[in-house]
């Protein structure tokens, strides 16, 4: 089911990286926090319990497949985890790597900023962005090869 | 494994409402936020990903039947789960209740206050909190039950 009126169910979220039968993958464009994914569901659910179970269990291989995918090429990160729906509620998780050095760390993104980002790690996760999205893709590949999905 | 300068491995992390063999949850006491639950892993793990996938599937069944539970007792909620670790390393997944007259609505819970959280709705939801956490219980026992752990 799409709503006419969800932005998730007219709009990608994101830049697209990887799409499958169920869930898509983004990267969100923010220039605080570039390594920082979504995995959406292609149809409108309003919360994770009411995406079917066979879903809901592909939807969260995809998301621990982006977590494995940050992890493996970023290895000093902490990977935090979302899903709220407060402002669209169209079942999407927040996948993102988090490091010592960003804005807000320790607080979640939606915190208050503690600090200036240091620049150079910006940059050097910036060019990291295309091996990232490949990781991303391949992991998510696999895992929903893996689900039998 | 237990560490000895970890919060979670020494601590309830929040009011005892369910211990089983791999996870515990707890309400935490929160006056702004009442219907708000953890779901800890007795291991310290660091990333989601480090659980065993068996222990992963049992913790993220838990979360669902936190969520089943807190929707069945307050239909015009929105659900919010999350697991950052950023300043507690040791794998947890919050799930709470959130309501468009709560104090941060649509931000999350770590992001800026909008508005004074309503008093007379505040007080009818922590009256529900006897009910609310004998549903945890019963939805935690049977989600493992029904994963055969």
């Amino acid at each position: 089911m799409r709503l006419a009126d969800c932005e998730l169910c007219l709009q990608p979220g994101g830049l697209p990286v990887w799409e499958g039968a169920a869930w898509r993958i983004v990267r969100v464009a923010d220039p605080s926090f570039p390594a920082f994914y979504r995995v959406i569901s292609r149809a409108h659910h309003r919360e994770w319990t009411d995406v079917p179970p066979g879903e809901r269990r592909v939807g969260m291989a995809l998301v621990e497949a982006v977590e494995e995918a940050l992890r493996s090429l970023l290895p000093e990160s902490k990977i935090n985890l979302a899903s709220f729906g407060n402002v669209v509620a169209h079942v999407h998780w927040h996948v993102m790597a988090r490091f010592a050095w960003d804005s807000h760390f320790p607080q979640p993104l939606w915190g208050l900023a503690q600090r200036e980002a240091d620049e150079a790690h910006l940059e050097s996760l910036v060019r990291l962005l295309p091996a990232l999205d490949q990781a991303v893709r391949q992991a998510a590949s696999q895992a929903v090869a893996s689900s039998g999905a």
